[in-house]
This record gives structure tokens, C-alpha cells and sequence, in this order.
């Protein structure tokens, strides 16, 4: 704890998200030592009263709790392997995006070198960081959450996962490809309508109708999952969308719009029916990601 | 008009849609004559009011107005072809599931053969027909249109489109498109929480949470389609996203998942960046699936 009983944090990297983070740790009275490649970039948050350390062993000795936030998981290994002997004792706290293995394997060797580790995936841009509409996974050591929790908390809402490190990136990557595949409709959607001259503010009223009515589709597939039981009383079963899915693709043709972006689920749904699933619901093709 | 100036009405087909609009026009007083291939099918409506007719010339020579709704357009031509002949003077309002281009051929014939054509298509299941949740698009006859609004607003919301007959198929995917989509992105990220022995029970509420959080981005993307302007303030472009995008498929390799459904998209975002666009937003995309 510092004089001001605020968590003092050590910050490596000052991109627009490590910018972001020292921002709102200051603005909550966390003393914090930044760190970055390029010491220009600390010039702004110096003037906010951050300390600047000019190597990253300094940055290590400032603080027991040290943030990364880097471009990718290499340059974190890039900052941190020379002075991997200094990381004994800290408490490693990497925001870096990544992968679930990522972070696993810097998990495992950062306890190999005596420090403890949690992983962390940002759910926001930086300007959203201090705000109630960011929010943070986080997985690996509860300790380390624990400890650093008052500083955790100035970012945005805290969601702790377990012990696995891989469980943040895995849950922050869930929900990228859940709103991938969200864009992935809203844009065949508008170069259809678009095909025939009709304005995408136009049809966004009846598309967002239309998604919102689906919507329920995101509960009832949870209970099929979990309960790992596919077999719909709805009325529209994978047999009949795999019949009616090819007018997907004719129409784009018909239009001269590419459907590729939605060819992977029609293998899945004929793979599915060549199964033997024909009445089942549509999300059972979820067993066939499994590799 | 019938005698109880309820418009009278022939329907061709008697599936489970078929049956349901059947249904519908009966509950609100409306005359109907029903052909079915296989007659037994007929009972159930006619024990409700519906006659039976029992050769497709038998139902034509009924009413003016004649709704089909077949297993695809192929079953229409099939129906209709030995009887073209007795179709001038008709209104035919096919409300059968198909493509643009099909609907366009169909419009096409009927008015050759002296019939005035309005398509449709159902952005419903059975059971909603007749309900406020049901809703179908219509294009090609204005005229057909207005004179069969009072029988076709008993199957729920009705718009109509505009006069090229294809415009109705094409709503109908393109809603369906986004629907697919939006399937896409739930289903992949599922498999990867679920691959970490996540219940999707669990997860149902994070995952939903944040694509509502997202939702801004099809009225977004509308204004810059419309505007032809993919130039972004947004803080993360299309550069920044192609960049990461791959750990979507490494960490689902690193879960034993396949990321096939999200993939395409990867090549139209690395295509775009290629372009020079880096700096623009993602739904610049949509230019390169116009082929």
C-alpha cells in the first residue's frame, strides 16, 4: 500500500490501452510507474503523475504488481526475457490480447520464475476504460486478483474465472467470434438488400426487428447444449433449414452478391443431416466443431 | 366478394404453412377453396368451413384470387404448367419459399399467360400465422396486392415492396441471412467456452450482454453503406481487426475447436487491408461481395 493506502501499480507499455489504464489508476490516486520503448510516449502521463521508469528493471523494482499491456504475447516475452530473474517475488498481471494457450504458457513460466500470474481480456476499447461500460476477464492466480482488486477495478467491471490462465483469453475470444458472427449477418444481409437499390438505413429497422425476434434463440440453444439434447419440438428443424439453406447462396448469385461468408454452416447442416439428425435443432452442428 | 363480403380465395397446397393460412382465412370469415395433392390432407379444413377441390382446375375456376404455397417453386410449375391456360384473368399470390430470380421467372410467366402475379415470402413459422409476430413481405402487383390486403392481413403484418416481384424473396433471405449469421457467431462461441467445460447456460448471459452491447453497429454500418464512406473514428478499423483476428482461430486450435465458420471473414478483412484500407471501418467489406 502507498502513503494514500491506494495499491501502488507498475504499468509496461503505453499504447492507447496502457495509456488508458495508467489514466484511470491515477485519476483513482494509485501511485503508478510507467514504463515504454518509446519514453516519449510517457510524457502525457507524467504530467497526470505518473513516475517513468527509463529501464524495465526499474519499472520491476517500483512495484510488487506489474501490469503489461504489449502489442501481442511475443512482445511481453521481448520486454521480460532478459530480466526474467527480476520477476521473483511480482505479481504478473498481462492485459495483453491473446490466445488461451498464450497465456497458459506464460502462466507456467512465470511461476516457474517465482512470480505470480493472472491473465487478463479487455472487453473494450480504450476510450471506454474507467467506464461503466468496460469490463475485464480474468483468470489464473486468485491471489494476485485478489490483492490487485482495487486497482482492477478503477478499468471497469471484474469478472474472475478461475485458475486456468486460459480462461480469460478463451472468454474474451467467445465473445469476439459471437459478435464476428453477428457482423458476418448484418453485412450479407445489407449487400442483398443493397443488390436491388434499397438503402441500408431503410431495411435496418426490419433487420433489427427480425434479429431481435431470434434472439431467443442464444437461451434455448444454451439448454440443448448443456443438457447435450437436441431434439426441437420447434417447428423448424435442421432438415428442413438444410433444404431451404441453398436459397441463401441462389439469391446472392441471382443478385451478384458472394455468399462465402455463409457457405461453412451449410457443410455443417448437410453433414449433419447425413448424420441422421434431420429432426433435430439446428444447433446440434456444434458437435461437429469439436475436432 | 362472397355473400358476406369477405373476399373469397383459393389455396393451393396444404403443408403445415399451407394448412396455417388456411386456417386464418377461415377464422376470419373468409370463403375458402382448398387443392392439396393429397387430398386426406384436406380434412382437417374442411371440417372447418373449407371446400375441397379435387383437381387443380376445379380450384382455379373457384376464385380470382389463388395463393400457392408449395414445397418450392419447382412443385408450382409442376401444379400449375397443365393448367397455364385456365390462369388468365387470375391473381396468383405464391407464397411458396424460393429465390429473386425465381420469383422474377414465375411473375414473368403468369403475366404471359394473362394472370397478374404477387410474391410473397413469410418471415414466419406455422403457428404465428394469424399472430401479431408474424410478418410477410409482398412485391409484384400493386393491383393484386390491394385487392387481396383484407385475406392477406389475417396472416399477420403485411409490406409491401414494390413492383419487381423478386423483391419479396430478397427480403426474406436477406433477413434470414442476418438470422444465419448471428446463429454463426452464437454457435462458435459455445463450442469454445464449452471446450473449457463451460455450461453455455453460464455464459448465455455474458454472451448476450455484449452483443447487445454491440448492436450499434448495424445502424452504424447503415449510414456508412449508405454514404459509401468506410472512413472510421471509430478506435478499433478493419486494420487492427485483421490483425487479431487469427487468435479466433488459434485459440479455438488451442481448444481443439474448429474456427471454419468465422474463416471466411478472415480473407475478406485481409483482402480490404491489402486494398489499403486499414484505416477504414469493417463493414468495408461488404464492397468486395459484389462480384
Amino acid at each position: 500500500m502507498s502513503e494514500h493506502g491506494k495499491t501502488p501499480v507498475t504499468v509496461l507499455g503505453l499504447g492507447a490501452m496502457g495509456t488508458a489504464l495508467t489514466e484511470a489508476l491515477l485519476a483513482a490516486g494509485h501511485p503508478v510507474t510507467v514504463w515504454n520503448r518509446t519514453a516519449g510516449r510517457a510524457e502525457a502521463v507524467a504530467a497526470k503523475g505518473a513516475s517513468v521508469a527509463s529501464t524495465v528493471s526499474e519499472a520491476l523494482a517500483a512495484n510488487q504488481i506489474v501490469i503489461a499491456c504489449l502489442l501481442d504475447y511475443d512482445s511481453v516475452h521481448e520486454v521480460l526475457d532478459p530480466v526474467a530473474a527480476e520477476l521473483a517475488g511480482r505479481q504478473l498481471i498481462n492485459l495483453t490480447n491473446g490466445t488461451p494457450g498464450q497465456a497458459r504458457e506464460m502462466g507456467a513460466w512465470a511461476e516457474e520464475l517465482g512470480a505470480e500470474y493472472l491473465d487478463g481480456g479487455i472487453m473494450a476499447v480504450p476510450p471506454m476504460i474507467g467506464t461503466p461500460a468496460a469490463f475485464i476477464f480474468y483468470s489464473g492466480s486468485g491471489t494476485v486478483f485478489g490483492r490487485a482488486r482495487t486497482a482492477l477495478d478503477t478499468f471497469g467491471g471484474a469478472n474472475y474465472l478461475g485458475a486456468d490462465p486460459g480462461l480469460a483469453p478463451l472468454h474474451d475470444i467467445a465473445l469476439l467470434s459471437g459478435m464476428y458472427g453477428y457482423f458476418i449477418g448484418v453485412i450479407q444481409a445489407y449487400a442483398l438488400v443493397g443488390s436491388a437499390g434499397v438503402k441500408a438505413r431503410e431495411f435496418a429497422p426490419l433487420l433489427r426487428a427480425w434479429i431481435d425476434a431470434m434472439s431467443g434463440f442464444l437461451e434455448r440453444s444454451a439448454e440443448q447444449i448443456d443438457d447435450g439434447d437436441y431434439v426441437t419440438d420447434v417447428v423448424s428443424n435442421i432438415g428442413m433449414q438444410a433444404a431451404a439453406y441453398p436459397n441463401l447462396a441462389q439469391a446472392a448469385k441471382d443478385q451478384g452478391i458472394s455468399a462465402e461468408l455463409l457457405t461453412p454452416l451449410q457443410s455443417l447442416m448437410d453433414r449433419r443431416v447425413a448424420d441422421g439428425r434431420s429432426a433435430e435443432d439446428l444447433i446440434g452442428v456444434i458437435e461437429l466443431l469439436k475436432k
